[in-house]
């Protein structure tokens, strides 16, 4: 009896369906997105914007940093050799040709030769002719007499060696060198480099764009006054919430009644204005006459391809992915807690990977969205399913052994949360989900477990 | 000689006196925000724009959710004594009055008696008279004879409990309850609450604006063309976009010359357009004779408070805190590397706790952002310092003992960055920094390190 599904594909196969579409997604994506010139999936930002955004293209410096050899202490640029052998008790006197503070250029007449110098701040260029300077520390003024009367002088007690308190021009960043790669997200400290060489535009990534339609006669918008037997659209704002984390751009196509031309016009319009990928919510159970296969069939046709239909977990089953008219298409189940379960399992790695985002510590391989923690309690799976048991964490604060020093370090119990999956609450409550894999039907109390957290 | 900071304060001394006036700032911040009518720290904001946004009161859902006792399976609405003692070899026949779909109100004429039952999607609500759903799965529709001619029934073949497969008018979330909590940061998952109860707009925390303000003869801004002795202001972008990490909008005041004047008129005006934080760089080392400290005695006079001149580590040493007419005021050093070390050491704590941000993660202690690694080489530290030594980071990738399943764990290098504080690239490359306290002066290749990262 109860209609089937036309057939279960397994989680891991699953997966890898979609990760190959990702894969193929993103090339074509960064392909069309390489060089300055910009193709269709790169867009030109001022630096201000482009904190967390992705370099289309690698960069490269026009100048070098610095641009000139430059003081790194407060002091007096010197011919290192006149300071050679001086001590406390040995100064050499200099005579001062003048000052120079950062952002002042060298005056023709202040070039130094040996016995002379020139007053110098952090950050000024070395004035010809010198090549060290002195730190103010290691000197101190005074007037002395010359044959034209009174003149600044200077006393150096300790000796310096050429090259010394210089930051040498182009020892920074070269002209011409690479200063991002392509594929980089933006931090401040990458967009510190681009300022540091003067850029202040730059190519980055056109964000995907995401199409999400929801459908079910019972649903109206919040904000709507709630008429008898509906309920307000949750999906609708959980899945852009959702699509914005995972860097894409969500474009809500609205509510679509449970009929095929309603669904199959969503689809059509999405697919005309553009949207990278689409996701619709509900219709997908069998339950419903599998609405949205059909819809799709109407839509796109022969252009349209499902590669999964059913997945062997819980919650989640009714999942579907495919391609329309060559767009990602993802069908989630109409329920708020199992369409945020599978958008994060199916969905988020596939935006992830064609927005190229990621944070920079999940690049590196310190990513820490999964935890240890031990169950809190007996928790049971359905038998000879996939289960995703949601759970809410709290930390147990215990003493690091052999240290002083260190904070607490907390350990984490994980409560199983209980209510339904038509429960809109249990998604405030869950902070983590724990797999129990098909064949394990009980964690016993004090188990260590898994917890890959929802962030 | 060379002049002498006022007075150098430990670390930890700073730390517990930024926190105090941190913790001042945001109570009466979050004072001025409470309660829906919004004071001048709130404002009232669409639900499609609060994804990480922080809540400024409690909020409380209008509606019970459901607002009707629902469906959760598909199948048929029965009276459930109906189908007591029933099973595979003795169902029960019930007269089918009718079908209910999701978002459907039951007709007056679909009220269920005794030995008729009504057929039911999930999420429709639940005639009059129906106690308990039958799933689909269990029955066996049919066309049966009445003394009317050809009519619809079913066979039940299990029983079903009252109650069951029905989920109680607000049993998920009831009219009047709190639906979340002031201070809240907003996640999909809060956003999604708030859609279930028809909420479309909040009140949030206003983002707290910060003013920057680079001072340096030499600087000119990224765009314009390089005159000699001059750089790029590194400072003011980094110094935006780490501002906006920490939850609060930048608001570049632009580039003073080192005068009283030029620095004394941009932290006015600065206070004018009602900044909550002013940062200032350059200026502070007592190289350049204090042009900060006297700036702000020249703008704000009485109404300043120097509360910190000169820190106890390495880099960041001229660090500056204080009052000015009771805004926080920070002046960090000119480079662009110890800006960025005691913008994270000192700034962004202060920006988190009054813009109240910080991931949900850390909330809850399981924050990651120090790392366990091994010094791929010696370190040495300057001797008498606290010093921050920057380090990159290699993931080393080591199999797990006694585990199949799980995937290979990740342990970590830190390799110190050893080019100077001057260094722009010295920014890119460094991805965390370990703390050595005053008195370690060297950390042995392959000893533990804690690296701090930088996010």
């Amino acid at each position: 009896m109860g209609k089937q599904f036309l057939e279960i594909t397994r989680k891991t196969e699953v997966d890898a369906i979609i990760a190959q579409i990702a894969a193929e997604v993103a090339r074509v994506r960064v392909g069309a997105g390489t060089g300055a010139g910009a193709g269709g999936s790169a867009e030109k930002v001022g630096i201000s914007d482009i904190l967390g955004r992705i370099a289309s293209s690698d960069i490269f410096s026009a100048i070098d940093v610095p641009t000139f050899d430059r003081a790194i202490m407060d002091g007096y640029a010197v011919v290192a050799s006149d300071t050679f052998y001086t001590d406390e008790t040995n100064p050499i006197s200099l005579i001062i040709k003048g000052y120079l503070s950062a952002g002042e250029s060298p005056a023709t007449s202040q070039s130094v030769e040996k016995r002379y110098c020139i007053g110098i701040s952090t950050g000024a260029p070395i004035p010809t002719g010198a090549n060290a300077v002195v730190k103010v520390e290691d000197t101190s003024e005074y007037t002395g007499d010359s044959d034209h009367g009174a003149i600044k002088k200077v006393k150096v007690y300790r000796p310096v060696a050429p090259g010394e308190n210089i930051m040498p021009a182009a020892s920074d960043i070269k002209r011409g060198e690479q200063i991002v790669r392509s594929g980089t997200t933006f931090t401040p400290r990458e967009t510190g480099i681009l300022a540091a060489c003067g850029i202040n535009e730059v190519y980055v990534r056109k964000k995907p764009t995401v199409a999400i339609i929801s459908t079910g006669n019972e649903l109206i918008a919040p904000g709507e006054v709630l008429a008898p037997a509906k309920i307000y659209d949750v999906n609708a704002q959980t899945l852009c919430d959702s699509v914005r984390e995972s860097g894409c751009i969500p474009h809500f196509a609205g509510i679509a009644r449970d009929n095929i031309e309603e669904i199959s016009l969503k689809l059509t319009e999405s697919l005309e204005k553009g949207a990278d990928v689409i996701i619709a919510t509900g219709g997908t159970s069998a339950g419903v006459d599998d609405l949205l296969l059909r819809a799709i069939e109407e839509c796109a046709g022969a252009e349209s391809k499902i590669l999964v239909h059913g997945v062997d977990i819980k919650p989640g089953k009714p999942f579907i992915f495919g391609l329309l008219a060559e767009k990602p298409f993802f069908g989630l189940p109409g329920n708020p807690t199992p369409a945020l379960i599978t958008f994060s399992l199916f969905v988020a790695p596939l935006l992830r990977t064609i927005s190229g985002t990621g944070t920079g510590t999940e690049r590196r391989g310190y990513n820490e969205k999964r935890i240890e923690a031990k169950a809190a309690q007996r928790i049971f799976s359905e038998r000879g399913r996939n289960e995703y048991v949601l759970v809410n964490i709290v930390p147990v604060p215990v003493p690091v052994k052999n240290s002083v020093k260190k904070q607490e370090e907390a350990s984490f119990l994980a409560y199983p949360i209980l209510t339904g999956s038509g429960a809109i609450t249990t998604l405030s409550k869950a902070e983590g989900y724990i797999f129990m894999e098909k064949g394990k039907e009980i964690i016993e109390e004090g188990d260590e477990v898994e917890v890959e957290l929802l962030m």
